[in-house]
């Protein structure tokens, strides 16, 4: 196992890796910028590595920054939590370079995923099912065009290096594709500094389900059931919950076969994410791999008692997954809420300042991941994610019922920060919701529908 | 299913009422004697009354102030907690007359199961073990000293209306026993207002495991598997767990029969507890039953999924039991630490006082029940638990890993308050507890044994 291992990111992850540490008996060393300086994390870890100045790019984002830290204080392993460094092969091999694991997939898995034209290709070889779309990345507007005759419209443009939603545009018919195509080339290369894109049938009023993976160095792949994410505002994922309501026990097996052949394919270590659209009759297209923990992890954790961040560690320690298939249950439904700092009667822009309240909600199987405590100041350098709220019941409703409890018991008070508290205590009370029927465009028809202002 | 439930009880039991309340879409009522006025089932609940002063004769305790409440607020049922009035038949029997259900058992099976002498030969009836004893209450020393040469020495002489580890002495030998007998009945008068014991052999060096039962109105009953609550002070248990971890597979299934056989003898109904004493060699003696949710409830409700308060409210409404024996599995270790506001360094004393800084630990698998918020202030009027911390993990090591790290997290800074939680974490490090081979008097033992003082 590691000694010391230095934490690559601020937040709820932040603390949630902490914790990990603490449990497993491992050294935690957090970084922070100078706007974090008195974070959750800073105050919880066993010790703290000033990285720079507010702005990601400086700090969080500062691969030289990030190396110097963990050498200074003698960490063998960083883990890069989600965004931030977690997806950079460059990274990656930087801190093995450095004789320090990194705690995820190898660099050259890496770089093959965050290809998604590539991958697709690989998946399709793999069995799974693909939209049908180009074969890699398109580099001219002619040859996009030739394309888009044989896929047929609506589809969507999309950044090869993209993810998380961005970098992704939809085009109607073929007189919109040239301006599309021109500026999803832009888009990426401003996002991920890379202008490859690649072009799929769009699949309208479509469901996202994904299924987790978590694979050792030693040839075990195991799948902890799939996450029904499709509650998202402009691709944003509000709303994450286990099992999926809309899959038939049989789909449910098929995605999870899906899940590891797909991680198979790219050889894949530590805990992965494949992601499927589904449409209305519950068939599945791949739709990409995510190679780092994701935030709605705890619903998978919650539903099979997995803790998927100690596995991590585990494995990149060279451990064997202690978990069979046989032994992985997914019990009853966990859904987990997120609440953000955002102000949803405003285009949700970000709300940052002092949380002058702050008091999560508690009680049986009710858990609460965040990054705050009460008197901190949500800052607005980075993203605007106050807490997670998971909560766990032997059946759906149940569940929703404890989810609304829950979210009328968590207090914040402040005079500049509003949050999507009572946005989603509206959006679940939903009958598309209850029912588990709603698409990932839902929520953005809900709110052009809506004509009440939120509770 | 009612319209309003009246929570006769405060602190943490309250609030964990309140929120099944809510999760069940049911209104609820809290009671508050003036020392509780601003507490969190206060401001939790829909609604809440004052029902006087803080001694609890003559707010909690007071049969006629609980029921005027009720009438006044219209609540058409009343849960007890546990304390207070939850073992007392008579008030079960004054809801019943006046028309509002009381969550529990029926006066008739409270007053059987009150009687330690009288349901001692049920259970022996019922095929359960019993240690040899009086059989029934014993009346006059002379027949105490008869009896004891039976038995054998050493003995217990336990008050029959007793119960939670109080009226009970242990005579070591003949002589002790006139002295000893005239006290306990005297405590027992001034404890319990009944002067009746009875005697029992001794055992020593045993621990302390409990069977969890589910009983509905149409003939269902479940055992939700047992809880280790071995570890005590002063016979007032510190920390529970579940599974036992001193019980082999084929003696765990025993107990499962013996409760489930006790709760049918005594025509139970809502959630009980059947108590057992376990000698070294894991053989079981019937202890007793009480007819209450229990504090330690938590744990059984971590590794079987089942929601125990909300069960106890369904089955007092009239609904059959959802769960089936085959669907409750226990999957994993859960274990609860009680956080008391005493000082362990001056025999227990408890310590009222304002908590100045309260931030209880959260993350994953981890809940805190605590009647408590930052600010609020500990009364000296009630008893002195300040929080229940419950952990849950794959396996007894993991799960104590990550009760040590969530009590290293667990931050209460006041000018007056102590609390347990340095004395815990010591004990749940101590070789006889991570074996699980500690017995009912490990704690005092090592209290006694100790030469440094507490971190």
């Amino acid at each position: 196992m590691f000694r010391k291992i230095l934490i690559a990111n601020r937040g709820e992850i932040a603390l949630r890796v902490a914790r990990a540490c603490r449990e497993l008996g491992v050294c935690s060393a957090a970084v922070y910028s100078t706007a974090d300086s008195r974070s959750a994390v800073v105050r919880y870890a066993d010790e703290a590595v000033h990285i720079g100045p507010p702005p990601a790019k400086r700090s969080y984002l500062s691969v030289p920054n990030v190396i110097e830290a963990a050498l200074k204080c003698g960490a063998d392993a960083i883990h890069p939590g989600y965004g931030f460094l977690s997806e950079d092969a460059d990274f990656a091999e930087i801190c093995q370079d450095n004789g320090i694991t990194f705690i995820g997939p190898t660099p050259t898995v890496m770089d093959r995923i965050a290809d998604k034209a590539l991958v697709r290709g690989l998946m399709a070889d793999a069995g799974l099912p693909v939209l049908p779309g180009s074969d890699g990345a398109v580099g001219t507007l002619a040859e996009a065009q030739e394309i888009a005759g044989a896929i047929g419209y609506p589809l969507v443009v999309k950044a090869a290096a993209g993810g998380g939603g961005r970098g992704i545009a939809v085009v109607r018919k073929a007189g919109e594709l040239p301006s599309i195509f021109r500026e999803t080339r832009a888009t990426a290369q401003a996002l991920f500094g890379d202008p490859s894109v690649y072009l799929e049938r769009y699949l309208p009023f479509a469901a996202h389900v994904e299924g987790q993976v978590l694979c050792d160095g030693h040839g075990t792949v195991l799948h902890l059931g799939e996450r029904d994410c499709s509650l998202q505002r402009r691709k944003q994922k509000l709303v994450e919950e286990t099992p999926s309501p809309r899959l038939s026990g049989e789909q449910r097996a098929q995605l999870g076969e899906y899940a590891v052949a797909a991680a198979r394919a790219v050889g894949y270590l530590g805990a992965g994410t494949v992601e499927f659209l589904v449409d209305g009759a519950g068939r599945l297209t791949f739709m990409e791999i995510n190679g780092r923990i994701q935030v709605e992890h705890p619903v998978t954790e919650m539903a099979t008692g997995v803790d998927i961040v100690a596995e991590q560690i585990r494995i990149a320690a060279g451990q064997k997954l202690t978990w069979t298939q046989r032994d992985v249950a997914v019990r009853g439904v966990a859904i987990e809420c997120r609440v953000n700092a955002e102000d949803p009667e405003r285009g949700f822009r970000p709300t940052p300042g002092v949380l002058k309240v702050f008091r999560p909600p508690a009680g049986p199987f009710t858990r609460v991941d965040s990054g705050f405590a009460e008197g901190d100041a949500v800052v607005a350098y980075y993203d605007s994610l106050l807490a997670k709220l998971i909560v766990w019941a032997p059946t759906r409703n149940e569940a929703i019922a404890r989810l609304t409890r829950a979210l009328e018991e968590f207090q914040v008070d402040s005079d500049e920060v509003a949050t999507t508290i009572p946005l989603a205590r509206e959006l679940i009370a939903q009958p598309a919701f209850v029912a588990g029927t709603h698409s990932t465009v839902f929520v953005d028809e809900f709110l052009a529908e809506r004509t009440e202002p939120l509770r």
